[in-house]
């Protein structure tokens, strides 16, 4: 089934311990849908500047992307730089130029009014709340979210929760919303505020899903998927929103909902992350085949399985 | 099988969000012991002061654990004493009085010169590589270090990395010995130093072990397993010692040394660390069942096995 993202798309500077790029594709929408593009239809909700040329465009159609719903704007695209240090766990800022992404109001083309997926990338609550509002047929919604919007629009965001079915987050960003220091029970109190599960990811540890008691099944007992311990990461930039990609395109892929689906799902999120950081921006995913998905599939399941 | 563990006793002074306690019995070889004693048979080497009586002798008795092996020394036994704020990883020290530890010289009894399985808890590298060459009839070494040890005695600590079958340390220790910041390729440089196996222990987000080309079986693939997300942390000292009781423990009671039996037990060093965490010192240890053991083993299982 379709799933619809709503995020940025962005040219990124980006300096890793493997060297420098410019100009990158990038931003929560195209990571996401690119992710997603591997397992199902991927409708995308975002605005360009007039420096999102075709070439750009074909990036994401070449992958059977819609992008009907990509607005072009006068001005710039939205421009981000950063850079990693050697542990590569976190960026440093160097710029952020909204530039057409200031104003962004997403336009919900009619031919995506069926979307019964929706991913809500990391934008402002109010505008994430707004989406699935107007989106009737939507099952289920997963959405992210930032530390800036949890600081500054945190009451905003409070009411989003309550429409969104999964929220995938980092540690950082789940004990934030919760104020609360310890892991299992920041997660207890942010499914408290609305979401079934919750999704918390590590980075290189991997991922957790968290369930609401009896959402999506029986009981309340959380799952864990491992990462790849890659020893070459060239950029980092991306990989949660190839994870949100991975373990949406999962689900959307396979029309029931439940917790062994979320559990795959959770699976394919770790292993679409892991090849995401493998090149800079967009890069991996344009040459990524379904039978490597599925290889490293089975490398993630042999990771943590006993006999 | 026997399994043979050196290291320290020690009385510590603890202070965690969960409240504070007085002279509580620790120490790496008490951990260890405690842990182990669950699995298979276990002989101490440590020494104590005249402050340790037949009450906390019988601590380990209980369990079976011989401690013919630990030599009552004149003096005080070791003292730390330690806090843990709120998110629990680390601990600062208040104390550490070494008192009859600072002179240890590890006795091996004549009756413990049979151990197959041998494990030398944090001590200085020097004095676990004299133990390990003592023992004639080792099969397997699993050994522990510090940051202490790392930085204090890099050359003796690599000698001894040649004697040692398993290491289990943390991540921030792998980083340290192999002197790079990106964990997989740390792990290979670790293992290029002697150990066939590296266990590294990531905490709340559980361990991976990795191999070294054809050790234990065919192929180098790491091997992951997780960590219990627990609410309600008591007293995260020892949760290394237990981890390796449990990981060591299982391995000598299973006779063969292959993948299989070194993944499973890298599951039991989780649960036996998850345990230990629920009280202060050896208490959960002292009511904890085998029952109980292989009922969390199942949830570890489940925490990460899809059908």
């Amino acid at each position: 089934m379709s799933i619809l993202a709503v995020g940025s798309v962005a040219f990124d500077n980006i300096t890793s311990p493997a060297g420098s790029m410019e100009n990158v594709l990038g931003g929560s929408g195209t990571h996401f849908a690119m992710a997603a593009s591997f397992f199902t239809e991927v409708r995308v909700v975002a605005v360009v500047g007039e420096d999102f040329t075709a070439e750009h465009e074909a990036v994401l159609t070449k992958r059977g992307i819609d992008t009907r719903g990509i607005e072009h704007a006068k001005g710039k695209t939205f421009r981000w730089g950063g850079r990693y240090s050697e542990n590569l766990n976190e960026a440093k800022t160097d710029f952020t130029e909204l530039n057409v992404f200031e104003k962004f109001q997403p336009r919900i083309p009619q031919e995506y009014a069926d979307s019964e997926f929706l991913f809500l990338g990391n934008i402002h609550p109010n505008i994430q709340a707004a989406v699935r509002l107007e989106l009737e047929k939507v099952r289920l919604t997963g959405g992210d979210t930032m530390n800036f919007w949890i600081n500054s629009a945190r009451k905003e965001l409070h009411e989003t929760l309550r429409l969104v079915n999964v929220l995938l987050i980092n540690d950082t960003e789940a004990k934030m919303i919760a104020e609360d220091s310890s892991l299992p029970r920041a997660a207890r109190k942010v499914l408290a505020m609305g979401p079934q599960a919750l999704v918390i990811k590590h980075g290189e540890y991997g991922a957790t899903i968290f369930f609401r008691e009896g959402a999506f099944g029986i009981g309340s007992h959380p799952f864990r998927a491992p990462a790849l311990p890659i020893e070459e990461v060239k950029d980092p930039t991306g990989a949660g929103d190839s994870f949100a990609g991975g373990f949406m395109g999962y689900i959307a892929s396979q029309g029931q909902l439940n917790r062994e689906v979320l559990k795959r799902a959770l699976f394919y999120g770790g292993v679409m992350g892991s090849f995401a950081v493998e090149r800079f921006g967009t890069e991996r995913m344009q040459t990524l085949t379904r039978p490597e998905i599925d290889a490293r599939f089975q490398v993630f399941r042999e990771l943590t399985h006993l006999e």
